[in-house]
Order: C-alpha cells, then structure tokens, then sequence
C-alpha cells in the first residue's frame, strides 16, 4: 500500500531537525529515489520554513570594506531572513559552522562570489542543498545570499539579565494560586501536547482522551517538562519563551512566562531530593548561555554564559548553543549540553551564589538524549560525529564515547529495555539510515556488553526520530517520521523484545497513518508516548497546518488501535509529554 | 629636602599601573600641584608608555558604515598603536569600559566627532587625561583617535591551543636536568628581580648580595612565581611569555618557555599536597582566558575562556581579563580573579579533564590581593570599586566585600601583621590617597574584627603601591612610589606594629632613595621585599631605562641602611621575589 512517495523533505529540513530546527511540511514534488528509503532524505525540495525568530531582532549591517561587494539596507533585512531561514540551523548564526561548513569571510572571500553563487546554486554531496536548481532560490537570490556571505555576519544583540528581566512575567502570584488540587483530573496521565505551528499546548487527559485545555505558549514550542512533583508544566518554545503551567488550578493554565534568550530549545526542572520544584533551568541558541530561575515564578536568578572553548582542539567558539539540559538523580545537579564546543556542564545548583561546575569533555555537536533504566547514566547523542557519550551522573565523569554504527544518531531521550541476552540496553535510532543501535547499559551485571553497541536492528529506514519503550512493555517502538516515503513515515516498526535473539529480528509494521483515517497530507507518525499505566502508546500523526492532524492510540499488548483522537484544535501535534513519565524519565 | 618635586606621572600611567599595564618613567615638565602628595597624581604629561605587545598582532580594518568617517590603512594602524599604547588599559582593547568609560560606537557616534575631540584634548575631572593640552597627541592625532572611536574597535586575533602549543619550547627536557642540586646556591634566599625596561630578570643571592645571573625573559616582565620546592622560578611578561628557570642547574637559567596568549599578568603554580609542582598555570588580558599547563614542561594542558557575565547586572562581557591568580593551600585549587565581570573562579585541578569550577561573586574590576596569615583567607582588591574581597579558600564562599575606606586600594599581596589591639590584620594601602587600611582576618579569636576596616593610618601620600612586613618583623613599610613628589617617591614610612595602639601612630621615613647614593632621576623606591630569615627588607630603586636604578637593603630591625647593590646590568628594578617568602606565601 504504497502512497505519498513523493513527500519529501528536504535535507535542510533534516538538517534543521538534527539541530532542533524549525520547520512545516510543504506539499511534496519531486519522487524519492529508492535507495532514500534506507537512507536519510537528501533530495532538496521546496519547503516552507517557519519564520525564524531572530527577524524580530535588529541587526546592525557590517561596515562595507574595499574589494567586498557591498548590501544595500534592503539587501542585507533581505539576506538575513533568508540566512536565517535557510542557513543558520547547520553554519550557525556567526556561520562558524556546526553541520554545515564554515562560513566565515576568511573563507567566503576565498572562494569568491562565482563560486559561492556555484556553491548556493548545485548544493554538495556533503549535504548542501541545491537551493537554485530546486527552484527555492531565484538566481538575483543567490547572487545576493553569495555577496551578503562575503561581508562579516551581524552579531545579534545580546539578551542578558535586564532583557530577561523585563520579559518576566507572573500571571498568578505563588500566593493567589491554589493550596491544594483544585480539578478532579489525574495529572500525571495528562499528555501535554506539542502543537507546532500554532504556538499551542493541549492537554489531553490519559484516561478519556479528552482535550483538557488549548494553551498558548511561545512560538514554534520545542518542548514540554514537568516540576518534580507533577504540579508545574514548563513549555518552551524556539522563541525561548517559556511558559509555566499549573494543573492543580480549578482549569489548568498558565501562572508565569519569561524569555530567556532569542532562540532556545531546552528546559527543566531540578529533582534532586530537598530540590523539589525549587529551579527551572532553561538553555538558550542565542545568546548562548542558559538561565536558572525560580521554580515557582520564573524569576530568573542566574545567567551563565556558554561561550568557550572547544573541548578537543580547544579553540574559541563565539556560539556554543545549549542542546539538551537534564536534571540529575543523584545530585542537585542539572546536565547542560553544549553543541559547538562538546561539554557537558554539570550545573550544581546548592550554591547558585557560589556556582559550582563540573565541566566534561564529551564530544561536539552534541544534541539529544536521556538516562539509562537505572537514572545514573545519561547517553547523549553527538549527531554530526556519530556518536553517544555516556555520562555517569553519580561520579560526574564521562565513562564512554561510542560510535553508533550509523549516520546521526537522534534519540529523543532513548528508550530502555532489558534485552533478553544482554541485559539493560538503551536504544537509539538514526536520521541518516535505518539502523537501530542497542547499547549495554549495566556495567554491574552485564558488565562485558556495558558501553558496547551490543547488537543493530534494521528498521524502516532513514529520517526516524524516536524509540520508545516502557518497563511495562513488551515491544520495541521506532518511527520513521522524516523519511521520503510516505508509507514509512506514516507508520511505526513495532520490535518484540524477546524476538531480539533471532540473528535478524523481524519488525511488525503498524499503519498509524491509516489508522488514523485521515486521507490527506504525509500522515507523518512521530513520537511515541506511554500512558501512566504503561498499556498504550500514543503516537502523533502530523500533517501540515492547514491539513487534519490527530493522535492513534495503540494498545501496547496486543499492537492493535485502541483510540484515535481527531480535533479541529489539534493543529500539528508533536511531541506528547505524559506527566509521569516526564517527570519520572521514564522511557 | 624636598627636590625632584616636578617628576610627575599622568592619570594614565596611574591608570595604566592600575590595570597592571606598563609604563616607564620619563622626564618630569610641569610642578606638582600641593594636594597631589595626599592623592593619587592627576596631572597630566608627557611619558613615554612602553610599546604594547598587541602590535605585534595584525588588526583587520572594521568595515566603513554610511555617516561614519572612514581611515586609510595607514591611519587605521597609527589610532590602533595610538589607542593600545594610551587607551587600551583603561578603556578595553574592545572599549567596554573598566579604569575608563566605555567607547563603543553607539556611545561614540552619539557624542559626535567635535564632543570626542574636545574630550581627548582637555580631559575630564573624572580621570581622562587632557591628551590635547598636555601636548601629548597633536590636533591631527586627536582627529584621528576620535575618528577612530566612531568606527568599530578591531577584534584581536583569538590565541587557542594550536598558536599555544606552537609557541612551547622545552629547552632542557625533564630527563637532561640535574636529579639534585648541583649549585651551592641557597636558592630559598634568592631574590627574583624584575628587570621591567630590559625584558630580563635578576637572580641575587639574599646573602652575598650578588647578581648570580641575568636571564632574558619576555617583554615587560610582570611577576615571578616560584614551585611549590622552591626548585622551579615562572617569570611571565605583558607579552605573556613564561619563562620557566631550574634553581637546581649548575648554573640557574630557562628550561622551558610558552606564550599564552597575547597580554597576560598572571602566572601561578600548584601548592596542594600531592600536587607540588605538579602544574603552572597562566591567566591572560587577551583573549580573556587561562592556561593550565604542566608544572615541569609548561606543555599546555587546558584552556578554559573567562568571557561571560558581569557578577551583578548579569550582562554579557566580551573581554573579563584574568587579574591575578592564587594556589590554595586548602585545596586543590587556583584562585582566578576574572577583573570585568568581578568573579572569583575556584578552579580544581585534581581532575583537568572534568574541570571543576566553583564560580564565587565578587565585585567587578578584581586586581590584586594575597592570603591572611593563616594561608586560609584570599582579599584581593577591586580597585575601581574601593573594595576587598574576602575569598574562604576552605569553603569556596565570599565572607565579606569591604569598603577599604580609600581610593583605589592596591595591597600587591599585602601585609599581615598581629595587631596588639585587634590580632592578625592583613593592611592594604592606596593608589589614590594616603590611606592606609588595616582589616581583621581573625573570625575565630577577634570575631568583632573579622572582615572590618579596624583602623585606618594616614600614610606619606598617594601613589602607594606596596605594603610590607613579616611575621617576625615589628614594622610596617609603605610605599609611595607613584606620587608626584619625588621626596615621597623617593622614599618609604615605616610604622612600628607597637604604637599602632596610638590615636595617630607617627611612621618613620626612610629616605631610600638618597640611600641609593643615586642622584639622577625619580628614585621612585618600590616594593619592600623580606629575605628568607626575614631580618632585612630589600626595595628597589627604580630609575628611567637609561638612568642608574640600585636596590637598597635595610636591617629591619634596627631600619637602619644595611647594603646598596649598584650594578650596570640592574635596569629598571622593580618587583623582588625572594623565593621562600614567595612560594610559603609570606607577606
């Protein structure tokens, strides 16, 4: 039942994927060629960008220099959003590069402008896309985009305390709110909902499938986090406004908003005992530095820079952005991811006056990732080098860096089994193709297959996003939401995880999109979700914004639809965050 | 006997010194105005600053901008020599502002050309020098620094680890050294010399008196460190050169050399139990940022950048440079002092590979400081903000931020003396004025004290650079080697510790510089310096280049003159390091 074939994305969607980009799906034109089933999408193709934050910012044009050609004012506002839209996921905003290449003057006057219009035009193998002959960009375009490159990118203002400050808001004082649960809902199986593109949240209760509450939130919002004790939703978006949510009102809504950068991707909460609901942490693209606040209103407390050096050739970086940010166990500590320069900051926030941290080299281009089953170990991933550094969060030491075996690794938070030969495994999936990688993760009892990508699985294909398991769960869950062919992003591979002694385990593939009953669109499946309970996972079947979108529930036993929930509100469902299993790390 | 009253120094080499820029003394113009012996010097004149290591950088020209007017490549690098040698020290090589205003271009443009000219050739009454009036630029060069201003500031050249390591040279590998000593030299009573003007430092035996050798070492050589064995000296220059000399060879010279950047003040090495000349480690002006290093090779180890965010408004400083640096004896730690932002990292080099840093609020424009007597307390000085702070070394916290109750404190180390009324005081004296401030350091035995400015004595004059005693001394030397009036210059107060009990205890002034049998010049008398047995304090006698200097020993007991050392090769002596007093902290 093959259809949709054609929807493809381009490889600056993946791109800005891998970076925690933004983007909306467009209609498709062009057919994918086979091999792109097992392979990420590399094909370019139209695609509508949402429009980047950093547009509401001013940016002050570089002064023009002899021989370089030079940007009317309109010239430069022109390039700088199609820079932004189009560039600065992969070369960064200072273009010092990250997924892309470098592209700093030294070396875009170099090259020179044929070239770079050559360059802008055809795309490369290496992963560029072929912005002219895709038809994205008009040749006066690409001319403009090859000059504005040979002048010295603008700096973006910085965002520190006083603009931090002043975007702090408290909708209800910590003393007007509620003393005890006011609803009768059961929080911790509420799903808070990613609604991409129409800068929203739902809230969907567990049990009824009913949409509790629309909220507004910031733009393009990234993702959501839980306060320790359930009671606080944290909902960040990539314009790093945070918004933070109270369940226990009579109605669910929002009791604070700050912003903490302009352009961010990560928040959370510190769970270490005593630590309860007492900081958020958020982390910031640009500038980069990340904000610890005040776990009940959002006062922001304190600012730290992330600008350093590199963890390997130990060059200066001007924008080491904050990828992932976890929140420690067994310290009270929060795991700061830093992208460009590979550390991975152990923030102790006991002493926020007296800031201690404990900085690790891991490895660049870090991005996402999560604990092991037993919440001390954290598994990153580094995308761009294939790679998994292992954090021990009890000895705050980098214990391994493994290579994946395949091409960007990008495991949500992972998934954790307890594999029937090699004991606890944490499982991650690829962009780049379809290889599923399971790592050891018990170097107490299964110590010879700790750190170690004990066994591969092949899935679907290329462009997946997440794994899921549960404790509770039999099965292996593994999306194929970015790849070309629209049977397989509109569908999920469903592994038995007592299957996974056989040499080459076989998937069952459930049709989430057909299931569904939406007729239009991709019907692309993302990001499966475990109730409380641990019997059903939810998965997202995302459509474009003007398209129906819904999420089908699955019953984890028996694999078979159990619920689909269709709502006119539910414009562009993501990711989901079940309460407790957010909070718990559960996954 | 007053003479010599006229040599002056301008705001800016009190601005410069303040900054622990560099300066050489050149011929004293206009007469010292009365109330310039009481406070810092104001008036401006003609001295001839040294040439700053960033020109040895190559500057790319900012682009030009609409309205803004424009340098030819000539013009562009006579301002930058201009702005380096005169500004940079005050102002910031990216002029946000420290000693001086900020001068960025939104501040500059807004002020116009005319407002600029008008402010670099008459000064202001707030510390701005009247480059214009003084004669020190002409109009043309006054037209250019103002145009200059109105375009943006060059950025320097980054310094990571490849140009790091590129520079490092082992000359006398680990193994070729001596496995003792192999000299007769009491090495612990060495006195390392500055020997500012000639790029070179002096090793004088503490007993004979005698010039064991004259080692060429970087430009403008700031401090002289010594191992933790006293075996190793770490001499590093402005330029940011560390010379590493063994004690141990038959004859002491370098056996190692490395550069850490482009500016730099700082240099220490590892004190802690275990860790006993185990690394050195170097903090740089530019780029703002420190190096650990090896403690026997001075290989580079890790260089971890100090940009971030001011202590207090929390906003994004592109230039914190390292002030000075300090190895706690309670830890395994270097104390950096990170001037613009005001922080105190606490950085633990147990594990360099997860470096460990507990970031401590201090107060912005940090300089220099030392221990109390019982080795566990840091107070350094932030000058520009009248302050000490306290540093616990034991628990890694800020006890106290005091007001010195003077302008400008500048302790080097400072002393510490035992108080017959209010115990173990560590003394600070001024830059500004003739303050003189005693502040308790004893929480346990004089909790009433601790941490308070308990007395204050009125010394000869401002300019004050070094305070001076030893546990078994029963004075207290001042220095006042900036003032205007070369009488004060020339020569040091001494208090006796048992009349400080008195309502205005009376100092005793020792005319060092007569001593000296020196006629020429200032004789601008700095820093006292104890030998090993601590019976005998050591100034230096500090003359232009090309003038006679000498260092002058006194009997600390009796302050009665004990040797001169007079010496063609002792150019320009300023700072003495006797090593045991050095590495045990002693001052």
């Amino acid at each position: 039942m093959r259809r949709n074939k054609t929807a493809l994305l381009t490889r600056t969607a993946l791109a800005a994927i891998l970076l925690g980009g933004s983007f909306s799906i467009a209609q498709a034109k062009s057919p994918a060629p086979a091999d792109l089933k097992k392979h990420g999408t590399t094909a370019s193709d139209k695609y509508e960008p949402s429009l980047d934050v950093m547009q509401d910012q001013k940016l002050k044009q570089p002064g023009s220099e002899p021989g370089v050609p030079t940007l009317t004012k309109a010239e430069f506002e022109k390039a700088n959003k199609i820079f932004f839209q189009r560039c600065a996921g992969c070369h960064g905003v200072l273009r010092k590069g990250a997924t892309g290449k470098a592209l700093t003057t030294d070396i875009t006057r170099e090259r020179g402008l044929q070239s770079l219009e050559d360059f802008i035009t055809f795309g490369s193998p290496a992963g560029m896309p072929n912005w002219g002959t895709s038809g994205d960009l008009s040749k006066a375009d690409i001319n403009l985009m090859a000059r504005y490159l040979m002048n010295e990118p603008p700096v973006p203002p910085e965002f520190g305390m006083a603009e931090v400050r002043k975007s702090w808001k408290v909708i209800i004082p910590v003393d007007k709110r509620p003393k005890k649960k006011l609803n009768k809902i059961d929080i911790d199986n509420i799903f808070s909902v990613t609604l991409r593109d129409s800068g929203e949240i739902a809230l969907i209760d567990g049990k009824s499938k009913k949409i509790l509450q629309i909220i507004k939130t910031g733009y393009a919002v990234h993702i959501t986090r839980i306060s320790s004790s359930g009671r606080y939703l944290f909902v960040i978006g990539r314009d790093a406004k945070i918004v933070m949510i109270d369940l226990w009102m009579k109605v669910p809504g929002p009791v604070a908003e700050i912003k903490i950068g302009a352009e961010a991707r990560s928040v959370e909460t510190s769970k270490y005992k005593g630590y309860e609901d007492k900081y958020a942490i958020a982390g910031a693209y640009w500038p980069p530095q990340f904000v610890i606040m005040d776990g009940k209103t959002l006062e922001p407390i304190k600012i730290v820079s992330t600008r350093g050096m590199t963890y390997d050739t130990q060059e200066y970086h001007p924008e080491p952005r904050v990828a992932s940010i976890l929140a420690s166990h067994y310290k009270p500590e929060f795991l700061v991811t830093v992208k460009e320069t590979g550390h991975v900051l152990m923030v102790d926030y006991s002493d926020i006056k007296n800031l201690k941290i404990t900085d690790l080299e891991a490895e660049r281009f870090l991005h996402d990732g999560g604990l092991d089953s037993t919440g001390r170990y954290f598994l990153v991933a580094a995308n761009a080098r294939n790679k998994v550094a292992v954090i021990d969060t009890k000895k705050d030491k980098l214990v391994a860096l493994i290579d994946t075996k395949g091409t960007k690794p990008h495991p949500g938070r992972g998934a954790n089994i307890i594999h029937p030969k090699y004991g606890p495994v944490w499982i991650t999936s690829h962009l780049g193709d379809d290889v599923i990688s399971l790592i050891g993760t018990d170097p107490k009892n299964h110590k010879k297959y700790a750190w170690k990508v004990v066994q591969t699985l092949e899935g679907q294909g290329g462009g997946a996003l997440f794994v899921k398991s549960h404790p509770k769960s039999k099965h292996l869950y593994v999306d194929t939401t970015l790849n070309p062919d629209a049977e397989l992003a509109s569908s999920v591979a469903v592994f038995k995880i007592k299957d996974l002694t056989q040499k080459e385990p076989k998937y069952k593939v459930l049709p989430i999109g057909d299931w569904s009953g939406i007729t239009e669109g991709v019907r692309r499946v993302v990001q499966g979700e475990y109730n409380k309970k641990g019997d059903e996972v939810w998965f997202s079947v995302w459509n474009g914004k003007s398209q129906e979108s819904a999420i089908v529930v699955v019953d984890d036993k028996t694999l078979k639809l159990k619920h689909v929930i269709k709502d006119k509100r539910l414009i562009t469902p993501t990711g989901k965050f079940n309460v407790y299993n957010t909070r718990k790390d559960i996954y």
